[in-house]
């Protein structure tokens, strides 16, 4: 990787050739200076320097830093770089060339396209950017592996998400980043900005509050929305399983899945799984396997325990999984140990996901295991978000879906998996590239014709 | 203009050749046709016709309607088609174009800088596009001349204004149609949405709710915030006042002005002028001139009453005009009469923006009136919002500025009038044209300089 590190030198008393040796000394590889700045005294330059790491950046900076006359003012690197004033713009299709063009996206011409979406509101679709254009939402109460780091600090991510989007289905998503963590509130306000969007999709939005969030948006708004934590890690999910599954030649009416972490992405999973077949799946948290009868303090676990573990299993995450064809973990590093999986049944199923360290090290699993999956990018099998959201967007504006029904997201488990040919299908690949340029369309398409054949599509 | 007529056939019963000479007829020429769909016995035909007017384009669809076994299916003009999908999009700043570059713009690199603002929320400014965005938001309930229109049909103005501020100033606008009228709902909106942003341009909002959002909006945010149907239009007009006084040879302080129409624009018009050193300003509403000591409905007309009007001028829009030296209509169409023009002091000026009908006829005033302006672009001297918000806006977020101040909203004013040279400046030309290129920097840089003088640039 490569470090900038904006220096200030007092001119009279030190040489930039003292700067080269101190970085070459320090290992780092000088790449190039670039003047900033002269003044009579001082002079203002960056000095791009390869190294080898974070902490190799660490040690050449704190070197540099030490050179009597020499200030360091600032060090970035290529992700900081990347991110000055933001990731994404706003532009015009066209531009504005003459003042028959401003009269007619603007004042006086601009009024008729008003009038007309006020008498027959429908035409928002056509008529405005509502036909492409999607909220990526974010109250900042979740963010990534870094917890409740609120709205500023959540926009960085969005606007990656915003990137993909606009990259990989060619929708316009537009960053919102909300300063409330309050249930009501958010719902007040994601519903008040709706008439601007196609869709909205909520993002990094803490459990439980994101369930009561989007069912109700679900409701109460006409256009679709999906908290992609919950259901686009569910959908990717499946995608692999039904992949795995063929491999291991085990149909999905007769495994045993156990899944770990009973959270947003873990129940989503649950539902899909169950929408997809599966008869026998048992959940698992802290206090162990989630069983009917008991008492639990979330809404969620005591319909969870209601609706999974059909034998009614008690016990640890290791008491449960003896005899299981398939672990699924959302939760914590290092839950899973080698003996669990001797315990499992024959060719057993891991997707250990886990972020950034699996439940298991993939080096430890991977002689214990038929087929294993991470949601690492270093590993093979990564069960990635972005394999989903954009093509089921995609399929939901194309079709003008009012919601994203189960068997919309069922058809994209299905379409994310079939973009793997069975001459293809291995151990190693269950799952396609986040850059297969395929899965995309095929998504969408399948999404369209679900949202069809369920009566929610507004267009043919 | 051009008109787009889709038409459907029945192909046994008649030929295309009908329809051409049937648009001949009427006067259109004919410029393409475009095949959309051949059905055995059905075809779909795209009729593009060169028309004079919008009421020529109504007498050619009736004729064309009238044919025998002809289906008009839809009619769309220039205006419509570009404004097919909406009239901007969001794009990725550069493109992902590998698994190095995801992982910088996304995960998991991502999180070191939502880590970095978390601990800094500053940077924000820095590493997001909150440096270079606006919100440009909306209630719909005062859209152009349309009234309360709803947030769906108040979009296509907020895009074009997204296009202007892209194309004049390379500022990123996000419209924001927000479906709620009321005022503190919209006031916890915009505080809720304000991380994304470097600035809040409310637009269309109906008084008196404008101001009480603005003001809370004000205070309780960081960014700046800025009514353009107040303000802009404040801007615009003092930057043509201060051009036609030099023509008229009279100092500010001397003038007697007259305001019509004592709304928004009337109000903020009015604080203008009196922090441009005009001592004698009377309003003029509905009940005539307003005069302190009579009871208002509005709390602003109190105000207005409070603070204007020093001689306690009496009486309807005739009386107080006679000796008035400045006429500035924000009002109705037509209220202006000749023998009004005749009453007022030698070399009068006149602003009658009424829309799109102004105050006076053009063609009757001219005689009688030194300098004449208004808000169309088919006379001289249009006053557009447009010579305004892209340069304050410009400056205020160049100089990261927490607030528009009126030293700020002057400096942009007298930079508008700057832009006219001595020698350029004449009684048809004492405002720029929205294309001139020079205004956006002139203004920003005015702007940003006044900032740094009022102490609210946070950034050199």
């Amino acid at each position: 990787m490569s470090i900038i590190i904006r220096l200030e030198m007092d001119r009279s008393n030190g040489s930039f050739g003292n700067v080269a040796s101190v970085v070459s000394e320090a290992g780092g590889d000088l790449v190039a200076i670039d003047v900033i700045k002269e003044a009579k005294d001082r002079t203002t330059r960056d000095v791009t320097v390869r190294v080898a790491s974070q902490s190799h950046a660490d040690e050449v900076v704190k070197k540099v830093s030490s050179i009597r006359n020499v200030k360091v003012v600032h060090v970035s690197d290529r992700t900081f770089l990347v991110h000055l004033g933001g990731k994404i713009e706003m532009r015009p299709k066209s531009p504005i060339k003459n003042r028959d063009d401003l009269s007619r996206v603007y004042t006086p011409e601009v009024a008729r396209i008003s009038q007309a979406i006020y008498e027959n509101p429908d035409l928002a679709h056509t008529l405005t950017i509502k036909r492409n254009t999607v909220a990526v939402v974010s109250d900042g109460s979740a963010v990534l592996g870094l917890g409740n780091i609120g709205a500023k600090a959540a926009m960085p991510v969005m606007e990656g998400k915003a990137m993909l989007f606009k990259q990989l289905a060619k929708i316009d998503a537009l960053p919102v980043c909300l300063d409330t963590q309050d249930t009501e509130e958010l719902i007040r306000i994601i519903k008040a900005m709706a008439p601007t969007y196609g869709g909205i999709n909520l993002e990094d939005i803490a459990s439980p509050r994101c369930f009561e969030i989007e069912e109700r948006l679900t409701e109460e708004l006409d256009i679709p929305v999906f908290h992609d934590d919950q259901h686009g890690t569910a959908v990717v999910i499946l995608a692999g399983l039904l992949n795995a599954l063929k491999i291991a030649n085990k149909p999905i009416e007769d495994v045993k899945v156990v899944v770990c972490g009973i959270g947003a992405a873990g129940i989503a999973s649950t539902k899909m799984l169950l929408n997809a077949g599966v008869k026998n799946v048992i959940g698992v948290d802290r206090e162990g396997a989630l069983v009917k009868g008991k008492p639990y303090a979330h809404k969620m676990w005591e319909w969870y325990a209601e609706h999974t573990n059909p034998n009614e299993e008690t016990g640890t995450l290791s008491d449960v999984l003896k005899g299981a064809d398939v672990f699924i973990g959302v939760s914590a590093p290092n839950l899973l140990t080698v003996d669990d999986l001797k315990n499992m049944n024959d060719d057993p199923i891991v997707f250990a996901m886990a972020n950034p360290l699996p439940e298991i090290s993939p080096e430890l699993a991977e002689p214990h295991v038929r087929v294993l999956a991470t949601g690492r990018s270093d590993f093979p099998n990564q069960i990635n978000n972005v394999l989903c959201f954009p093509g089921i967007f995609r399929g939901a504006l194309d079709s003008r879906a009012t919601k994203i029904t189960e068997n919309m997201k069922l058809a994209a488990a299905q379409a994310i998996a079939s973009s793997i040919s069975d001459d293809e299908l291995n151990e190693d690949y269950i799952i396609p590239s986040v850059f297969n340029q395929d899965v995309v369309n095929l998504v969408s398409k399948a999404v369209a014709d679900a949202a069809h054949a369920d009566g929610v599509a507004r267009k043919l």
